[in-house]
């Protein structure tokens, strides 16, 4: 059985990437590191707890993946540019195996987004991942929540419902006709890709954004209420995958997923018309899908759904994802 | 029941401490805050699950106090100066009055340190805190473990082993003749006290420092390792709170706890000869107790323990604290 100071040197201290801006990185008490002049810092935390965020018997290398994932997409939510992670691992036994292809899968992120592991701390206990995320935003550029303005345009980037379509088929509670839908659906639920490069092309373009955990309408509702806006979304523009319109041939259904499924990690995010072109453009040019989805209205904390230009209701609502 | 967004709101993001270096705390997808010019960043995280570091129905005054004085003991053992949290909370339920309690004793501590809570993720979910602690230091001054040259002296701060036989106490495995004592030594446990003062005191005059938390020889082992250095200590000098004295008569015990008993949350370091008066002085004029326990000899990793001027031998070795 490893003790914790193997656990750190084997598997997560060796042969990973490095920043020529961490002064000192795994191993002592903290680690040190320099933020560019004149630069924000910008820094999120989140936990992946085994049972909650994740199915018992998850490969490691999706756990890693998604604990990554969600705070790059935090941190791109806010325009930054990620740097540095630390890593909370709580792990029922040192299983080598498992600590293996965990900690390959982050050397490879880490290697892929250009960040590096700086520390973080191991303890036995259930399966928990948190991941710390910092990274640096010029001042007065990060995305905000609360600066939708009447009138501006709702975008949304990638496709809506895929992960919780993904979520439905590992439960067995929607069946798949093709093997490769079933992988695109899955795979999109197990390894989100953070907006990154979305993020920062943001900055100074957008009056508001934030990445799309809880599902479309719940997180929108976060930004109508910081920024004290309502908003009209055209259900019809909704983007949704080829995979899941096959999977999901019931139109209802369909626009549930795309509404309420949580983890997609897209860029859900206000324009004013001044920017619009220059944001499609931008958008465009990094092939980043990005689609009009709505605009903001003056009718404070009121979200108004229209299919085919008529006002539509679900028939049950708030179905977000609840936290308790 | 609470939903995440009011736990936030009610319990962290009121009346809280603020800084003016955040640019925006909680309530975001990431918090923003500021680097002095000229500072480097240091970063520290550490976990705290319930029934691993701290006993079921534990007071929750005392694990928030734990979780963030043991992440504000690493910083110090770094010499930095701390300025932000982010807080990682897995609860089983959002529970009003334990929330009040737990969330209450963060915002006092915040304050007394004048650290912000920036940000952080609850879950449902077994009883685990994580904390990030973030801070600064001027450049080439932090602390290190790996400094540590042949003839610099070995001094530790406060006295050692309260914290485990508070833990005794705690488990019924240790009988305290005194209330007072009882008190002292379960409240060393409980609300252990991170050097802050001392870490910065220590700024270019330790060459290598850490805090105590596994035990200290465990822990001096560490800097042994990463200096390539060996060791005296002398076990008559390791200084022992009264009420431990009193506690632990038989001197094989008292011993024992003061080597190996983790969680006190001291920082060991050593001082070349050139700047012992300095740092004697430093830590006198700030009042904290500062012991000189032994010196670094050039027998690479060995450590030779001694008791009046003879060498001694535990009966059983490796009684540090295990992670797994």
């Amino acid at each position: 059985m490893l003790n914790e100071f193997s656990v750190i040197r084997n598997f997560f201290s060796k042969s990973q990437f490095r920043r020529k801006d961490v002064m000192l990185g795994i191993g002592d008490d903290a680690a040190v590191t320099m933020v560019p002049a004149g630069q924000y810092l910008v820094t999120t935390t989140d936990t992946l707890l085994e049972g909650v965020h994740f199915k018992q018997g998850t490969d490691p290398s999706a756990i890693a993946h998604k604990s990554i994932a969600t705070n790059l997409s935090d941190l791109s939510a806010m325009g930054a540019e990620p740097s540095w992670i630390n890593l909370s691992l709580s792990i029922p036994s040192a299983d080598e195996e498992w600590l293996e292809t965990f900690s390959g899968k982050v050397h490879e992120l880490c290697e892929y987004y250009s960040i590096q592991l700086i520390g973080g701390d191991t303890v036995k206990g259930n399966l928990a991942v948190t991941i710390t995320a910092q990274g640096f935003v010029p001042p007065d550029s990060y995305l905000v929540r609360n600066g939708a303005k009447k009138n501006d345009w709702i975008f949304v980037t990638g496709t809506l419902g895929d992960a919780a379509a993904g979520l439905a088929i590992l439960n067995d509670e929607l069946a798949c006709a093709t093997n490769s839908n079933r992988l695109y659906l899955t795979e999109r639920h197990h390894y989100p890709s953070p907006r990154v490069l979305a993020g920062t092309a943001l900055r100074r373009m957008a009056s508001s954004c934030l990445d799309v955990s809880d599902g479309l309408l719940q997180d929108l509702q976060h930004i109508l209420e910081a920024s004290n806006v309502g908003a009209v979304v055209n259900l019809d523009e909704l983007p949704v995958s080829k995979a899941l319109g096959e999977t999901v041939s019931e139109l209802e259904r369909a626009l549930e997923l795309a509404c309420y499924g949580g983890d997609d990690y897209e860029l859900l995010f206000t324009v004013p018309e001044e920017h619009r072109v220059s944001v499609e453009s931008a958008m465009s040019s990094y092939n980043i899908q990005c689609t009009r989805i709505g605009q903001i209205t003056g009718a404070t904390n009121k979200m108004e759904l229209r299919l085919r230009g008529q006002s539509y209701r679900f028939d049950e609502v708030n179905k977000g994802y609840k936290h308790f």
